[in-house]
């Protein structure tokens, strides 16, 4: 039994697709949600960037005393998590390892194809997890850097026009590589999981968010660490950028009314 | 005679429209540049957020010892300029007073739109600054908040498809409401001139950045603080994200090779 909190965090509000996973898998546990609507997106600038933003994230979620952390983020576990997980004896997961696994057993033509940001597209960290583990796999990794300014712009309705044009545009490779499987590697990627599986139907997406929610479940209840109270969990959301248009737009994220407190707090400083 | 700076900033890669215009009416002048590609885009962002960026950059470019800064960002303009006035007594112009005056003298049917990012358009200080000089006047404005994320990402040129979907789908309502004249109020937008042009054939169009450069121009002239050095003058760009990433952007930027030192800085410490 362990009360303490699971601590995730993101460049912005991707995260609270990983959210909406663990508070359905482990209700009663509370959640310290970090989001750098502040410096969003992450996925556009240089791996040092990155790596400096993220080391300010995790001080930040681990003031508040965690026992694991999400990094419910593709890019900044694709550029940091190495150096994140030095920082503390705190369990941490990334997104990378758990999609990886997930669409390995789902593939059947061994042809995979990953859509990420442009750091995490570089990095090719999806890939080398994926190939690590089975060598035969064909792998296509597809930058799709507008995806992250859709989602935060709120642009991602399945009739929305312009999230359809750009969706098709960056699909169109995809299509005709022929995967039979594809990671959304990037946590903002499932708000446009409606357009993207209207464009290719039939095959299997996997949600790099959801499936590392699942490996924090998991390693939460192997180390007798969940939190039996008879009571459901609560979400604090931190925010580096405005409360009002996160609370906004997260609602889409969480596909309910968010109830609980928002602050917004500087960590740059 | 005053061999000092002239200091322009933005978010980004936008102000070196500004800096275009200025090297070619002012060859003689040095200019520092500071570029805020770290976190970039500021136009999506809340006003307390844009004002604290805002007060940083203009603290680095006034450590430079300048003779005038010109505010290369419609959006810190529309925030955040009377703020910035009182932290110096050094000489600042930004880009909304510039462009509407520009704006004023190109019309004839008195209906004028203004593309501008979220924040700059909420503020209404384009609006706000034509109806001072001329109640009369009809004003549009519209937000674009792709548009930066498509100009910072390389998605400008007149057969990519991307950008010239968003752009018409932005330009929809301009079109139909009748404006002759049209202002730029972002200073990322001239890069798109071409698909906007070629969307809104026969209509004037207004570059703010180029307009504000003309009015520190004018204050250097008639202040006899100019450069009378015969020799080129320097520009020296200081990023806070990637030096590689700015480089090869800003070169369709400034429409030659950039030659001149690009350096990395932090100013959020």
């Amino acid at each position: 039994m362990d009360k303490r909190a699971i601590g995730v965090f993101d460049s912005g509000l991707g995260g609270l697709t990983a959210v909406k996973q663990l508070q359905k898998i482990m209700p009663n546990e509370d959640i310290v949600y970090f989001g750098d609507t502040a410096r969003v997106p992450y996925g556009t600038r240089a791996d040092d960037t990155i790596l400096k933003f993220a080391m300010q994230d995790l001080k930040f979620v681990l003031e508040h005393d965690v026992k694991a952390v999400l990094v419910a983020c593709g890019t900044v576990t694709s550029v940091a998590l190495p150096t994140l997980e030095k920082m503390s004896n705190v369990y941490i997961s990334g997104v990378v390892e758990p999609a990886a696994k997930a669409a390995l057993v789902a593939t059947s033509n061994k042809k995979i194809a990953v859509l990420g940001t442009s750091a995490t597209t570089k990095s090719r960290s999806f890939e080398k997890a994926m190939k690590a583990a089975e060598p035969s796999v064909d792998v296509l990794s597809k930058a799709c850097p507008l995806f992250v300014p859709l989602v935060e712009n709120g642009y991602f309705n399945k009739e929305n026009k312009i999230a359809r044009d750009v969706a098709e545009e960056y699909l169109k490779d995809v299509e005709e590589y022929g995967a039979d499987t594809l990671i959304l590697g990037c946590t903002h990627y499932p708000i446009l999981k409606d357009i993207i599986s209207d464009i290719l139907k039939g095959v299997n997406i996997i949600d790099s968010g959801a499936e590392s929610a699942l490996v924090i479940e998991e390693y939460i209840r192997k180390n007798d660490m969940k939190n039996e109270e008879s009571r459901k969990g609560i979400c604090t959301y931190y925010v580096s950028d405005s409360v009002d248009n996160f609370r906004e737009l997260s609602e889409i994220f969480l596909e309910t009314e968010l109830k609980e407190a928002v602050v917004k707090v500087s960590i740059d400083e």
